[in-house]
């Protein structure tokens, strides 16, 4: 390694911990420890090209360890990113391209959004996983196509957490021989030194994986060690790596080694003595010498060179295959495709055709009770062969789930070519590397479980939301009615904790049109996340329901009765055959005049963005009496309803009707307290009271 | 192993899977497997007192893989437990004592809740750990009072579950010596063998971990070799010891050796086939031969000399050190303290006192500004020296959650007696921990993180609800307030989720009273966790503020003008110093006739819970306006306002005063939604509609 490395390496750790002063926040110690390993990765490995981050043939690197945000923005800036000098002095300012920590939908060349530990270690093993199925795909009549590697940077904290756990035993599983992981060994974590909590032998952890470890004595010194261990890491293609970096927390500064440099600015005084320390001008703020510049100019010529050189090869493709090369190019390309800002590719035409076939498929009367797994089942199994993109699996679940693709095989280290993923029960990993198959690009990625233990995916399912990941959560088993499980497995809180984050979508549909809908506005909605909340139990068809409405969120389903005296029951999914009943009993009191309207409300985010007339005639007007109905915690549903009729306590073990029974969610239960409800209506003058998604203010 | 131990051992099983016959719903495979191993035990080894299911000196015995519910039922039963050959028969019924998965507040002898994976293991590191502390402070005067070991059964499903990799990791750190866990390595998940998912080295991953592994090569037949590997793991006193006992799941059945007997009845003919496998009497269903009974029988009496043995040792504690005694008798005997059923015991009356004395600290107009986290800092070391079972820790974030108990030092396996936890970045896995310390019986746990990752610890937070743990969860930065770590950091769904989540507090304090208020309504709740959400910047103390009415979740903290119109506005934490300015703002309005209640809501669950004339009060009446302000979701908040102000997007990296300014939480742009709003309800008569809060139906 020559001087102007070092100057290099320097130049990145000092204008790291000038943009944590100059914001008086952030992390100096971690990019100041990194930066030669992330420096010798960017400079003799990684593909890349500046001036066009999303470009296909890339290898993808995430910074796992997130809060080091300040080392990646040093790097894409030097390395010639559209990431400017002025960008890094607005390090975690309002508005920035340089957030606190790294966001994908903001900065360019940032792969995935990390910050919440492990969840960028786990979506790079989805990134990694991305990588060797579009490889046995594409790469077909000689033309090595797609052969990137997935590298990433990961702390202490990443490899304590458990998703980090579950995604790298996965990855050993996978033998996903094109994943390096450099591990910033520095003994500390933000409570002191890791003698604290975490004793562990991670590198035979890591070998229990499945894994090659690799180690580095010297990190904070040794670039030619640091680059021989990312070439042994590439060497083998059997098994990931990982590289054990033995580093110095905050290297350079006074307080190097300790937690103090972990989570603070060094101090104008701290900065100077570093500057003198690394030889660099101290009166120089966010100064880059010029013969730094000029070492690392070149790189804009050589991400051009690697971007001809992958275009060459999807042309060869295309020549030798023009169906494959097209595809290829549909998927990889794409129009922006790929993990940075808002990645997109167009989908084929054909899916809607597929989703219009199950639709056509049901007949009132005849279309016996199903449940919406089951229909969901149908649906994907029809989407799948017109959309290679749809691609994952269930944490070891998939008979329950019905999730599998029975037009492809297993996704396997041998058979990577496949579409199935065999999860494990590993919830929150199974979230995580989705975002990461989503974030290469050209995926549409899924996953499965019961809908109560999304909740173990919490954080990456939040990841999915904020990033703008495209993951479809097949959720089944989605109340009390999945009966003898009993609480532990029932979810009450979990729709409304869904829909209260934003970005996503919740859609509950109520029979096999409207899942057919569900799919048809999952698969539309690009900019993030859908979940399917779907039942165990079989559902009755529904007479009046319409898979086009689902977009709109909420739908009249039908009207019972013809009084005068309006009442509207909303509900979702396996609640609304129960509202139909419901209606049916009180628009059938002797001598009443009830007009009982059911609406279904399968996703209340889409309903939420539809004017305020839709909105107002759909709930029957102003000041009209509505009642929801759901299986699951009420809270959330006064922003709709007047009366609000689900469960506010954990669920029961038993046959599930009877677990009905026990809340209160049969017609038995539910009559007389709609009625006692209008009562009051009629005494308040036959108004209920305007409802908040019935006002703009 | 005689003749009558098989018998015994084949009871068990054909017993389970009569049950999940019976049922027709449950899991038979693993209990046939698991039987051997759960009998040695059993009988073996476990103390226990089948009569007093709660006796202080019991071992801990957890099934972690929770779906083999029947295995433990059976047991319990045969070992002469409150349970009924009735109560095996009404196996997943409605109200019955034996729920799908076991329930520690349903089944005596039943130390945690188990279901959802990884789950059990987990709290057994926290059970694990309790005896350690007790032992450190207890076994004195040359009387070894706390002397139990904790048992675990898991199968491949807990073994790939994060949150097991986390507590296994931090069991062996912390060398739990008298943790010993049966692995039922059977080779066999839900989707079909392991090898779909799961081919890491478990024995290395956990000699990674620092534990001692041992292998039983035949647990189907080997009831000598599953005795010896306990023994040898009693032996083994500095390190947790994995068994790996290699078992046939559904042993005995058509079906053994396959997921197929994972999670169904086995049928009739293949129950009547396996009875005649092990030469039971297929005629004779639910049946226990006389020698087993016989056999089984001296366990009552062996369970109450096992009690009386304990209860001598307490005594000779006592006659050495009567307060220690006294204080050992408190905390382990209590009033039926222990895991099973509702575990409770006496609090020391002093710690009220610690309490009124933060709050006797606060002088209106002196006392500064101060964060929350920082007047929770002061709470809990005021409380600590008063309250021994407070024993806790921070997820790698002490120094920002600010909960270290100053009076005490970490609980280390050098220093069993701190009071210190040092989780590690393990999130889910502490409040796992948490779960298992309260579990043991005597404690008053509590954990830390910022209040957007108990997102990763949910899974856990849900059985702290559920199975009635009174756990503390000290959750600080909880809202955009946190700035500049940005949006990956920022909590929007946090609030709503944990209040939509039945059986927990969520507790938002506004200043330093409210604060101890908080800490005052989370130690005296105890059927359940509380969350304290607490700001990272600084708040001022509010004239009005009581530590007393946090009990009630809501009241007037004052009002703003005096005229004649009166609006409510109802905020929470951080935000009601916001409301208070935005009432001055709108009472301040030239020729205004504004009367402008400030209500702060700590605490909405709380709230619900009042006679309805208080909530009206509160809220100023029946049909008069109310606004909410709460820097977070707004869904929830239509229960008790008309106008919801809140954040229904994600945050921003920024110094966090630009971040309110950002999502319109501040009076400039709240003023004007409220005028817009009471302009509505003028021109609706002065009325603004009930609010579902202030309605019983
Ligand atoms: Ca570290
Ligand atoms: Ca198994």
């Amino acid at each position: 390694s020559s001087d102007l490395d070092w100057k290099i390496v320097n130049t990145i750790r000092v204008l790291s911990a000038e943009m944590v002063q100059a914001a008086n926040s952030g992390h100096p110690g971690a990019p100041m420890g990194c930066a030669p390993a992330t420096y010798v990765l960017f400079k003799k490995f990684l593909k890349f090209n500046p001036k066009n981050p999303n470009f296909a043939g890339r290898d993808r690197f995430v910074l796992s360890n997130g809060h080091a945000s300040a080392l990646i923005y040093s790097l894409l800036h030097l390395f010639g990113y559209d990431l400017t000098m002025e960008d890094l002095k607005a390090f975690r300012q309002l508005g920035s391209r340089t957030p606190g920590h790294p966001e994908n939908f903001v900065t360019p060349g940032v792969e995935v959004t990390t910050g919440p530990l492990g969840q960028g270690i786990s979506a790079a093993v989805g990134l990694a996983m991305a990588e060797s199925h579009y490889g046995a795909i594409y790469n077909k009549h000689d033309v090595q196509l797609v052969d990137n590697f997935t590298y990433v940077m990961v702390g202490d904290g990443c490899l304590q957490e458990g998703v980090a756990s579950e995604a790298a035993s996965l990855a050993g599983h996978l033998k996903l021989g094109k994943l390096i992981v450099l591990y910033d060994d520095n003994k500390i974590q933000i409570d002191g030194s890791t003698d604290l909590a975490f004793t562990e032998d991670v590198r035979m952890r890591f070998e229990a994986y499945g894994w090659q470890v690799l180690s580095v004595a010297d990190g904070d010194n040794d670039l030619a060690g640091i680059e021989a261990a990312i070439r042994a890491g590439q060497a083998e293609t059997t098994k990931p790596t990982l590289i054990c970096v033995r580093t110095t927390i905050g290297y350079g500064s006074a307080g190097q080694g300790t937690e103090k440099v972990h989570g603070a600015p060094l101090g104008g005084a701290g900065l100077t003595k570093v500057k003198s320390f690394f030889g660099l001008d101290a009166e120089k703020p966010f100064h880059v010498e010029e013969d730094v510049r000029a070492e690392l100019a070149g790189f804009i010529e050589r991400g051009a060179a690697l971007e001809a050189d992958f275009n060459k090869r999807l042309e060869a493709l295309a020549a030798a295959d023009l169906a494959l090369g097209a595809e290829a190019r549909r998927r990889l390309v794409g129009d922006g495709a790929g993990g940075s800002l808002t990645p997109s590719h167009t989908l084929p035409a054909a899916w809607l055709a597929a989703i219009q076939g199950v639709v056509d498929g049901v007949s009132d009367g005849v279309t016996p009770a199903i449940a919406t797994r089951k229909a969901s089942q149908m649906v994907i199994n029809a989407l799948a062969p017109v959309l290679p993109e749809l691609i994952g699996g269930s944490a070891d679940l998939t008979g329950s789930n019905l999730n599998y693709l029975d037009c492809s095989h297993d996704y396997q280290a041998a058979t990577p070519a496949g579409r199935n993923v065999r999860f494990g029960v590993r919830e929150h990993a199974m979230a995580a590397i989705c975002n990461g198959l989503h974030a290469y690009g050209g995926m549409l990625p899924f996953c499965a479980t019961f809908l109560n233990f999304i909740g173990y995916a919490q954080g990456a399912y939040r990841l999915s939301c904020l990033s703008h990941h495209q993951v479809i959560y097949i959720m089944t088993h989605d109340s009390i009615g999945l009966g003898e499980d009993g609480p532990t497995h029932q979810p009450i809180e979990t729709l409304v904790s869904l829909r209260a984050t934003p970005g996503g979508l919740t859609l509950r549909p109520a029979d096999v049109r409207e899942t057919a809908g569900a799919y048809q506005a999952a698969v539309s909605f690009r900019q993030g996340p859908s979940v399917l909340a779907l039942s165990r139990q079989n559902l009755p068809q529904l007479k009046g329901s319409c898979h086009l409405s689902v977009a709109k969120g909420g739908y009249l389903l039908g009207e019972h009765g013809s009084g005068e005296r309006v009442v509207t029951l909303v509900a979702t999914g396996s609640e609304v055959a129960l509202a139909e009943e419901v209606a049916e009993r009180l628009a059938a009191t002797p001598g009443g005049d009830l007009r009982v309207r059911v609406v279904s409300m399968p996703c209340t985010q889409l309903f939420d963005q539809q004017p305020l007339a839709y909105r107002q005639e759909v709930l029957g007007g102003v000041g009209a009496p509505v009642v929801s109905i759901e299986a699951g915690s009420t809270i959330g549903w006064s922003r709709y309803a007047h009366l609000t009729v689900g469960i506010d306590t954990f669920g029961a073990s038993a046959p599930y009707t009877e677990v009905y029974q026990k809340v209160g969610l049969v017609p038995e239960a539910i009559v007389p307290r709609v009625e006692a409800f209008l009562k009051h209506v009629q005494a308040a003058g036959g108004q209920a009271g305007t409802l908040p998604t019935l006002q703009e203010f």
